[in-house]
């Protein structure tokens, strides 16, 4: 059983080397350049004229001193030991100095070079011995072809990024972290335009030796940093992700992803339906939603949002509160709300009377608040600003949203004012949307930016924060359920199987220790078996081929329904006779159980280190044409169970729709609990297992798992490949 | 038969007062201040400023001489005719003076003042004499509670709008049009900031006279206005929405609309199915969609697609080529693609043969094209514009997203002048988005500003804008079915039909008449007779409830399947015992036809003056579960109502699925078509007319109408209300 697949994460690494890196106390710089110009040049300037406290020691053997500092021929010269060598040099040197880098003390070299994996099988080859070596010295690595780190609390500027041009940034509580050195640098750009204040800043480039989460994991300790925020390029590692967001929801801090498509999409084996249904990404969007990480679509989200979660509080719900200059503009930010499924309801009745006293007579005291331009006929913003302190006060609203409009000049300027005393008071969230040019309001915009707080330019993005913003709290933490004795006897089941494909009757036995109801069968291997088993079990029955080798028995032609006791013999042959290439004689004789509605519960390890995740939907086409699915991670207890079935859409299908009975839904959920709880069980050997169709019989009293689907890796604990 | 719903357009209106409005020779603005920083001292101020070459008169009895010009006490005083007055006076004042504007010669006034049906209902009641005294003396008016209009060709500067602080923009070829004056200053004063070149800008305010449709079909004629852009709150007046897209489309000039919720949804009667279903603005979406109209979501995508409109081609397609200087970029931006259905598909081999010349080894000459940062190392953009020209000209490219990450400083300035020289070749359209501060890069972003060309903020946004110009290309115009001699028989039939709702039976006889297969029937009105029919029909049967007054006839028990011969007396019992309080007796015995996948066709006059709308789904729950429909104006061709049935999630089940087989769609396609110009004969008085469901027997070959819905207005040709 995985620590992962418990959800127990593993303790946090060792930070000592990460520590050097981001908190060093002396620093090398090999191959620093004294050209003007050469990017070689900046790291050194970057961190004397930021003030970096400990000791600087640039190494190049063409200079005595560089930027006022002493210059060393090598890192064999340096008069002390530095945690840190910051390596401006090329591929093969990298490799070559790096005995030498630990030989100088330190535990963390930045590799800026390219020319390794990113270039081919060569510069895979030589990227492979960089890390061969520094693992050998015991130095950790960030890129190699990354654009390095800047962490701006500790004055450390050990990068080139042409964002620094713009200075280094006042210390904030954002750290940043992503892959793509260009991306990075972007975001750390348009970052420093919108006013965010990022602490910590880095580009992790090929990754040949540290990732992105496991930085992560290293800087959600630190308490300067309350908002983590990665660009995710490749595959996430689950277990350091499971980590992070475990421990950043206990510290209460916000996680706040972009992720880019992972190319090798449907390179996933799909034995399964549900394989075939859920995306790529559905693990870690399942992790997400379970941690309340925020996920951005967009550049532009992204920096919105990691703006908002660094000055705004957490909201406690999606119920928004809209106060704006223009009922038109407000009608725009009420249509963007009901689009990402919040609500603008009614003000409570003592809020609405109270507004009604200032809010002129063609304006709207309803939800979104209409002041209209009259409010402003004497040329101040206390009115405005009464109004936003009486709609936040409102219990049953949970964020606000101010959107102006042509608010300029000198009313700007006092509307600024105001607002920052509002943020100032606020427990609440409030998001700023101006919709006026800069031009004309940047006065109000330099005093908003100079308090560190956001503005926006639409109504979809200031919206969008504050959905953020009430999704990122963290989750209450759920109870899992318990191992039991009788888990214990399915564990022993399940050491027993191969791996493979195990087939529904090879199953059986797992479904039956674990109480879940099934039809009642005979496997058979000839038409007289068939017969006799016919007799015992009575009609109607249900025949299906089984064989490891035979997936989509039934498209296959491989299940028939409906069979009467005598024609048992006959059915047999005629099954098998269309599976005479596979040599499949065995044929399951099955009870055939009365009608009811049908779900699909499957469960699949589809990203490397991620808990498995469950998957339920309606049985039959429909879920797959209207990918009908609700997923978690699993395990999940019989609560969860029946919020995911009341989640699909279908869901009045089940529970009663145009005058036709409901159905009881506990047993479904039962089973798909335990099913959940399979899953863990299994562990790493689980390729995918789903029970497709589960149906509801006797007005949903009973639910009975009708097929059976198991994929396991072998017994040894080596999973099975999953991606072809 | 309206003109609306026969797709044909009524002339455009006669223009002589909106010439006056918008080209006036000359002007009087009564009520002119000369008090500085009085909101009413501005529209004279800019009239002489910015070069009006007409006569102005202000008109001010406290003046003798106002700007430099002279003053005069009244209307009456004026020394030669005026085309417009601007009426700077109270609402009170405005409704007095409206006959010495007529009498001044002028056709058209701007009203800006508030205090009309903004207020209540006693400005309700001055409005409505405004408005009676307006087509007394013939005076057209723009306004009541407008900020009034600008255009710019013509130096008529009519506003007090604060985005004229920023000065009038240079002339260009987009006309924005809206109600609400905040958010008309909002988006004219953000065009600016932008670099949109507004030619005419115009609110609407109360609309008490003049639409914002009504001036766009005036303005679409406009040789100097390309791309009509609108803010539309109010419901959508359909004819003029009719004509004005026709127009436009004839002109190749494109339509832009952002569109706010209209209150009161929810409020239509939803007697159908088709009712419940379909969304409040379904009808103005598909005449959208018909017309190659772009929505947009939100202020800023309405901003930047009108940008995108107003300079760069209409786009073929939606295949996307995409050019960045990283690869984490342009992974982003595909996936943007990809989210809103445009392709990124590989290149042709010969232009990547000549790509891979020219891009770095570690970069990709797949699509995306990442050149990567090597491209730039010799401090020139030449490379990277050769490399966007060899993607623009593969023929399986239509349009090019340029995403560029930090590209800063002197490189900025020459990517700049590299991208004008693109933008200048180019046949189809390129959208770049820069993700770098301004700081960074405002040379370079002055420079493309100078030159129109947008910069877009992020790869949402530029995807977005490229999809727009695939989208709003002019649609090929569709033949529409002609009015056969049948046709004339149903339209008899109909002439006979009462108002409200006409039953199944009742409608039986247009349903034959148009050719439309139904099961053989009876109605009866007794056990005896349901007996009687029973045998006549043969079983199984159907017996249904017929009464106008019994509306979800099977929810409320009046629908029996599967009935025997011998049954169907009791049954006809049983039902009608359920409809006692309504004294419904009538029940139809029908033949009970065979099974088969079915379809439901509905058809609904939403908004009015649009043409019908057709809308086609699967029948039974799953359609109201998923909302899974397709919709287009009726009436339709059998090829369109095929490639709606086509267009359906659950589309797959009628063609075959999972091994099952597939049905004919001709029969199904046929009948929709048919029913669509139903729609269309029975014109105005066409409430609601639903066939739910249709169903697909003989593997397809024949569709069958089980049911039939129809709801009509008073022969009178009054349409029944359709709004609660």
């Amino acid at each position: 059983m995985s620590d992962a697949a418990t959800f127990a994460p593993p303790a946090a690494p060792a930070n000592a080397e990460l520590s050097a890196m981001f908190r060093p106390r002396a620093i090398a710089v090999l191959g620093a350049s004294g050209r003007v110009g050469n990017p070689f040049a900046r790291p050194l300037t970057y961190l004397v004229e930021h003030g970096f406290a400990g000791e600087i020691y640039p190494v190049n053997p063409g200079y005595r001193t560089l930027g006022g500092l002493t210059c060393y021929p090598s890192l064999e010269d340096l008069p002390g030991e530095v945690d840190l060598v910051l390596m401006l040099v090329s591929a093969t040197e990298v490799v070559r100095q790096l005995p030498a880098v630990a030989a100088a003390g330190a535990k963390a070299a930045v590799v800026f070079a390219s020319g390794f994996a990113e270039t081919g099988p060569d510069g895979q080859a030589l990227q492979d011995e960089l890390v061969r070596q520094a693992r050998l010295h015991g130095v950790r690595l960030l890129g190699p072809n990354c654009q390095g780190l800047v962490a701006v609390h500790d004055h450390v500027v050990a990068s080139f990024t042409a964002a620094l041009e713009l200075g280094v940034p006042e210390p904030g509580n954002i750290a940043y972290i992503g892959q793509s050195g260009a991306v990075g640098g972007s975001i750390f750009s348009l970052a420093r335009e919108r006013g965010l204040r990022i602490g910590t800043w880095a580009s992790t480039g090929n990754q040949a030796d540290l990732g992105a989460t496991e930085i992560a994991n290293f800087l959600v300790e630190d308490p300067r940093i309350e908002v983590l925020t990665m660009y995710l390029e490749s595959p996430v590692p689950g277990d350091e992700f499971n980590r992070l967001t475990a421990r950043a929801a206990e510290l209460g801090k916000s996680v706040l992803v972009l992720r880019s498509a992972v190319s090798g999409s449907g390179a996933r084996a799909a034995t399964s339906h549900t394989g075939a249904i859920i995306g790529d990404h559905a693990a870690f969007t399942a992790m997400c939603r379970e941690r309340g990480v925020v996920q951005a679509d967009d550049v532009e989200d992204f920096i919105a949002t990691a703006h908002a979660l660094s000055v705004l509080p957490r909201s406690g719900g999606d119920r928004l509160g809209i106060i704006t200059t223009s009922g038109g503009a407000g009608s725009l930010a009420a249509d963007q709300a009901e689009a990402c499924g919040m609500t603008v309801d009614d003000l409570t009745e003592p809020v609405r009377r109270r507004l009604s006293e200032v809010v002129p007579d063609f304006g709207a005291v309803s939800n979104p608040v209409d002041v209209t331009a009259q409010m402003f006929k004497a040329n101040e913003t206390d009115g405005f600003i009464a109004v936003c302190d009486e709609v936040l006060a409102d219990p049953t609203v949970d964020s606000v949203l101010v959107v102006l409009t042509m608010v300029t000049g000198d009313l700007a300027t006092s509307m600024a004012h105001g607002l920052c005393g509002l943020w100032a008071r606020a427990t609440k969230p409030v998001a700023v949307v101006w919709l006026a040019a800069r031009q004309q309001t940047a006065e109000a915009r330099e005093i908003l930016r100079a308090a560190g707080m956001p503005v926006f330019d639409s109504p979809r993005v200031g919206v969008g924060v504050l959905h953020a913003l009430a999704t990122s709290a963290p989750p209450p933490s759920r109870s899992f359920s318990q191992v039991t004795a009788s888990d214990m006897t399915v564990a022993d089941v399940l050491s027993g199987l191969h791996g493979g494909v195990i087939t529904e009757h090879e199953g059986a036995e797992v479904l039956t220790a674990l109480g879940i109801s099934r039809p009642e069968e005979r496997l058979v291997g000839s038409a007289d078996q068939a017969a006799d088993a016919a007799r015992a079990l009575g009609g109607p029955l249900v025949l299906k081929i089984q064989s490891p080798e035979v997936l989509h028995k039934t498209e296959r032609g491989g299940v028939r329904l409906g069979v009467g006791v005598d024609e048992a013999a006959a059915v047999y042959d005629e099954i098998v006779v269309r599976f005479a290439a596979e040599g499949a004689t065995d044929v399951l004789v099955q009870q055939q159980v009365g009608e009811g509605p049908e779900l699909l519960v499957g469960i699949t390890n589809t990203e490397p280190g991620f808990p498995p995740l469950l998957t339920v939907g309606m049985g039959g086409v429909t879920t797959e044409l209207y990918q009908d699915t609700t997923t978690r991670l699993a395990p999940v207890d019989a609560r969860t169970a029946m919020e995911m079935v009341l989640e699909l859409k279908a869901a009045p299908l089940l529970t009663g729709f145009r005058g036709q009975a409901g159905h009881a839904l506990n047993a479904a959920a039962d089973a798909i609990a335990t099913l959940s709880r399979l899953a863990v069980l299994v562990g790493d050997r689980l390729v995918e297992l789903e029970v497709n169709p589960l149906r509801l019989v006797d007005a949903g009293e009973r639910a009975i798992a009708l097929d059976f689907l198991l994929r396991l890796g072998d017994p040894s604990g080596t999973t099975e490949e999953t991606t072809a």
